[in-house]
């Protein structure tokens, strides 16, 4: 079977990278479509095209030359998509979905019309209505499309912040005093058959929104750690879609879980699990869309991921200082992804650390951090 | 670093094909060079090139592009290589090893000089010499060159098989009376560095000689499993190479072990360590000739490898049967190395299962052999 699927993926950075990657072991003939002619993906596959994912055309054109197309971003055409699959091309996730998800209008109001916990939000169509809404405060406000690694997300304390709003249509979300911010990976494939990671624990960086510490499995009760499994699981079963969809979710500090925003893809809390679980993010995507049955997700070493952003101050060609200490420590393998060019917190690669327990390899991963830096 | 290594690798099958999987996460420039322009390799490096590995004039020419020149084939020109590196590009394994390693007779000689244990022997140049050691027999009578994957090795138990002799130089090895045969994947890095996996177990198919089932951990003893490191360190010190050793070994009936053969490459016998061990060979083999410090190659799984041959019989383009009912089964995975063409015996990808003992991952081994076939 898989010598001929044709797969597709809109996407050519790092996760599409990693998708083509893991995709070696199945025999796929692969297409990428990425506007960037020197993407992470170039010299990976079968077909490499460059265009905008986001032009209908574009995107029409090159799903008809494959059998089954994925995404590994979810700002896409999804008109072109919708198109793609009335016309018997197997768009997975689907693009009913994506277009959900793409706008984190639609996902709010999808999470509340299921009954799935999240976070108070309303609807803004421009700052100008900000000040209906103090009594909401403090809040975030983030735009409705296009939000990405942070972009797109600013923080309405106080009418003092009125100012710094967005103009478009955006989510403003009432602000979660969490105690942790969790992950769960959930895959399904056609059949229905489906399959959660084990919980993780992402850390954000402060300024730039990114995930700049994962730990491996989360430091929660078991208890806990169901109920994040069993949210994920309702979340793709009311999305009714097949993939991998990535929850990201609080827990509060009174204990409640809350569904935060979700990707449908392989997604940067997944990282470790080529390092660390018996099947990565990407092969159980694979998987999912290909319709085999789900791999067993289980983890077979604690790990911790460290994000490898480009230093604040540097830009231009990539150079990668502290490779030779970070391998020397057991346990620890890099992942560069091919970028050219670094800029202040590009994601340029990640280290994954694997131990017996967390607590062995989170204090690899604080001396690491000290010492790997991607500089130009 | 890494950004800018031209790695180049002589052979573009399923070996090179997996040290491009393993090579993406390093950011490298790969380049390879074999003959045949459907190769597993083809659409999965920077640059193909279509050319013979055993060709001085097109190894030296491809060479010159590349920073680090490797090999997933012994049967190279290593009089190419020999000018390569003292023109300065570094050639690992080295091309003096290479050129022992690919004459066994040669192979065989350097063992006993340096007092590493192996089967007696004796070198002979065509066949009408077989009657001169009829006292010697039984034996295996062994092609000194270009024999590969079985090939080129005949057995002579008495004089009535004088006749299916080889005609060329050969190598006259007693019938070792072995209890299993063992391989140790052992890697050294530019700085002497030296690291062993785990002791695996080969099951050979009886006809046309190639691994059947590999078990990882071998079911041996702490004190064989620890001789057996002993030696395969000793041999890669002995040679003095740089790079992963694969050192094919048997347990005779009384204890001993004998060195059957060694491979300076990633080998068949480490195909598991992707999904069974904390580093894989093929991530081993590239630390060890970038000069990288070597990974912990220690296992977090057991697991038993299948290859998936061509099913005798079949010839032509090929079809998988039995995926679904192989992947279902918990701690599975396949690796399909991208032949279009199936033909009896062709090794046209592996199936690796984990589990917590290799008993449990035996068992399923069974079965699964039972159920996936690659026919036309």
């Amino acid at each position: 079977m898989h010598g001929e699927t044709r797969l597709g993926i809109l996407g050519g950075g790092q996760l599409g990278r990693m998708l083509l990657q893991a995709g070696i072991d199945l025999n796929l003939y692969t297409l990428i479509l990425d506007p960037d002619p020197e993407a992470p993906c170039k010299s990976l596959c079968n077909e490499f095209h460059v265009g905008s994912f986001a032009d209908y055309n574009t995107v029409y054109t090159f799903g008809k030359k494959c059998d089954v197309v994925t995404i590994e971003i979810e700002h896409v055409n999804t008109e072109a998509l919708l198109r793609l699959k009335q016309e018997g091309v197997r768009v997975f996730p689907e693009p009913e979905v994506i277009k959900i998800i793409q706008d984190k209008g639609l996902q709010k109001e999808f999470y509340r019309q299921h009954g799935i916990p999240t976070a108070a939000f309303r609807l803004l169509q421009n700052k100008m209505e900000l000040p209906e809404h103090e009594d909401f405060l403090p809040a975030f406000q983030k735009l409705r499309t296009l939000g990405y690694d942070g972009r797109g997300v600013t923080r309405i304390a106080s009418s003092a912040d009125f100012a710094k709003g967005f103009e478009a249509p955006s989510v403003l979300e009432k602000l979660v005093d969490y105690e942790k911010e969790l992950a769960v990976l959930v895959a399904r494939n056609e059949k229905g058959e489906v399959s959660c990671f084990p919980v993780v624990e992402l850390v954000f960086h402060p300024v730039h929104n990114l995930v700049d510490y994962l730990f491996a499995p989360a430091n929660i009760s078991a208890e806990i750690s169901q109920q994040a499994q069993e949210i994920a699981e309702q979340v793709i079963q009311a999305f009714n879609m097949t993939g991998l969809l990535a929850v990201e979710m609080f827990l509060t500090k009174d204990g409640q879980i809350l569904v935060n925003e979700a990707a449908p893809r392989p997604h940067n809390s997944g990282h470790h699990t080529f390092k660390a679980n018996l099947t990565s993010q990407f092969e159980q995507h694979l998987r999912a869309i290909l319709n085999l049955p789900l791999g067993n997700p289980q983890e077979h070493s604690a790990a911790v991921m460290l994000n490898l952003l480009g230093e604040p101050g540097f830009s231009g060609e990539a150079k990668y200082e502290g490779l030779q200490e970070t391998l020397a420590v057991p346990g620890v393998s890099i992942h560069l992804y091919g970028k050219k060019i670094t800029r202040p917190a590009r994601k340029m690669g990640h280290v994954t650390i694997t131990a017996g327990t967390v607590a062995e390899a989170t204090q690899k991963a604080t001396s690491i951090k000290e010492v790997i830096k991607v500089k130009a």
